[in-house]
């Protein structure tokens, strides 16, 4: 690792001075991530290097290293536009399939930082900045016509959109090796699985995820994918980007949102906290709303009127509610976990689950007729105190 | 262009003895169609080319050669589903940009025939059932997810979109020197760039077309891109092709019909051929239901409910009714005219094209709410008697 630091100026010049420190952190799935120092102590540079399966599953479960190339792609894209949230990226090396980019030594994750009761009070409003940048500049509002039809060639992402498609939509609901819960849970997840009108609201906006291509989403932006910290929130790993719809986005936010607001309930965590994140998803919806308006003006295609602006809002907003539940399900019962459920007892993890599905299914079931963020958290809250 | 044959045996074999007969004939905006005969009175091979320009317009309107690659594409994917309706294809030169085709000597323009008042019985099924085989075939349902967004990154196909985007859903509410009409239609086509309603209805239909990669539309199915003749139906002219919304062919072929049907109560056709007219678009609209509905257990994802087929369904239905709008607008108004209305002597065009405006108008305005071809069909009658 140090030679091949050395052997790039452009990298080489970030961690002057030998010996090279080199850690490996990657504690995903699917990627080795080393930090490279120079002093221990001083931020360097982190190398992200793609692994040609799933780690978690190990070498059966091959996948395409192509992935690196369409994070590095998202990080390049959103340079132009997305400012401090996100990482600063220096290059990738189609060779090797590395990227070069910011070590964020003074962040944290932010799902870790939630497991441990920790307020950072602007994350939600950047993320929701966030998204609505990436909405503006990289749909038909901020890219010429032409110029984005190249984008959207370009960055279909069809091995990392089909692990989405199967691991949101379609397993969750089916008998699957992949699928993991609790016994206990067996009734739970078995009602589930026969319950139509749930299996239709996935088929529904799986296709939505499959034909809506609005902008170049994220497609993978849990808490852990987000880095908090001296007041900054970074969006990290994009290996998912795709152009798909953009309350992807929201959706992933909102589920895991609500999933830490679970934990906190489990936990007994003070009013403070358990306010805190539960403002994630107002706050996050009113910066994106807020900053979807204020770059409106700036639309590339004057044709486009506000009647479109209000409309695309609310469709954003409504499928924003439906990919939250199909997330907050499979993040229960599906092939991918989170901590802020996981690390619970058995008890508070089982109420933390039943809580979270009984919210996921309304989520779905409702998601087009749930008018605005306080008819939200009525319904989660609802949720939260039925099974606590 | 003999010896352009005899060097390539495929095509020359289709055409033996000589000398070889060649004739030019496209009547179009952007190529050159020759037939090449052995004997004038036998069908022999059809050769179109590219020009980089559109034609009408003459060399100040550059247009990529590249679309000719999108027609072949188009017909290519198509050959595998839908059998009669797709020309007999031979093949593309990649380097002097021809498409190899069949020669429909016996066949017709679908638009002329109906300028003449023929009837032509299985047309509008047949149509209908193409854009159902298309609809299903290369979209989600009827393709593997990977291999479909491979389809939709190869199929992208950025400046003849922005020709669409342009023509149909921009220019036509604005003052453009694109746009053609009577003098005396200049207070209806003025009334109708102040109606803000229609500008926000082409606003969110144009974002539809940029944004819902539903399947490879044919994308300019009107009445000129269809032959007929001998019981068979032809679809030609695919370079618009691209991943859109399914609703968009559908639409071209309603607006075409409708002002064939605009024509024939101008020229006093015989109740026989108006009836034949205005059975198009039901006609059509069923043939694609039908079949939809019998390829459906065909899909390859059967997590696709049958709930997101009565969406899916649904959803076509009213945005072929908008985009209805939007062509029958842009035909009377915009760049590209229609002989069915063109042809006619002032008066009748003027009334004609009132009619159709009108028509296009409540299409636009009210093509969420109209529930099925009765209601389509009496709001059709009722502009034409409104404005005869």
């Amino acid at each position: 690792m140090p030679d091949y630091v050395r052997a790039r100026p452009h990298l080489s010049g970030l961690v002057p001075g030998d010996p090279l420190h080199v850690r490996e952190v990657g504690d995903g799935n699917l990627n080795l991530v080393f930090i490279v120092r120079s002093d221990p102590a001083v931020p360097g540079v982190v190398l992200k290097q793609s692994l040609p399966w799933v780690r978690v599953f190990g070498e059966g479960w091959p996948l395409t290293i192509e992935r690196a190339r369409h994070e590095a792609d998202a990080y390049a894209v959103y340079r132009a536009f997305a400012g401090a949230t996100n990482p600063v990226y220096h290059g990738f090396d189609p060779v090797r399939y590395v990227i070069a980019m910011e070590d964020l030594a003074a962040l944290r994750i932010w799902r870790t930082a939630l497991d441990d009761g920790e307020v950072h009070a602007g994350a939600a409003a950047a993320l929701g900045t966030f998204v609505a940048r990436v909405a503006f500049h990289t749909s038909d509002l901020g890219l010429p016509a032409q110029e984005r039809k190249r984008l959207v060639a370009r960055t279909i992402n069809p091995e990392l959109c089909q692990i989405t498609e199967d691991l949101v939509f379609t397993e969750p609901v089916r008998i699957h090796d992949h699928n993991r819960y609790s016994p206990e849970l067996e009734g739970v997840v078995a009602e589930l699985r026969a319950d139509g009108a749930v299996v239709d609201e996935l088929s529904r906006l799986k296709h939505r995820f499959m034909t809506h291509t609005e902008a170049l989403i994220h497609g993978d932006l849990h808490s852990g994918s987000v880095m908090v910290g001296g007041g900054r929130t970074v969006a990290i790993d994009p290996e998912f980007a795709c152009t798909g719809p953009v309350g992807f986005d929201l959706g992933a936010i909102w589920a895991n949102a609500i999933l830490a607001q679970a934990r906190a309930v489990q936990l007994g965590r003070p009013a403070g906290f358990r306010a805190h994140v539960a403002a994630i998803l107002p706050d996050s919806w009113l910066a994106f709303r807020d900053e979807l308006l204020r770059l409106w003006p700036e639309r590339v295609d004057d044709s486009f009127t506000d009647a479109l602006l209000g409309d695309w809002k609310r469709t954003i907003w409504h499928d924003a509610l439906g990919f939250a539940g199909a997330e907050m399900i499979r993040r229960l019962v599906g092939f991918a976990h989170v901590s802020d459920v996981d690390t619970l007892d058995t008890a508070a993890k089982v109420a933390a689950t039943t809580a979270g599905l009984a919210i996921g299914r309304r989520l779905l079931l409702e998601h087009r007729t749930l008018a605005d963020p306080a008819a939200v958290r009525e319904l989660v809250e609802t949720g939260l105190s039925e099974h606590r």
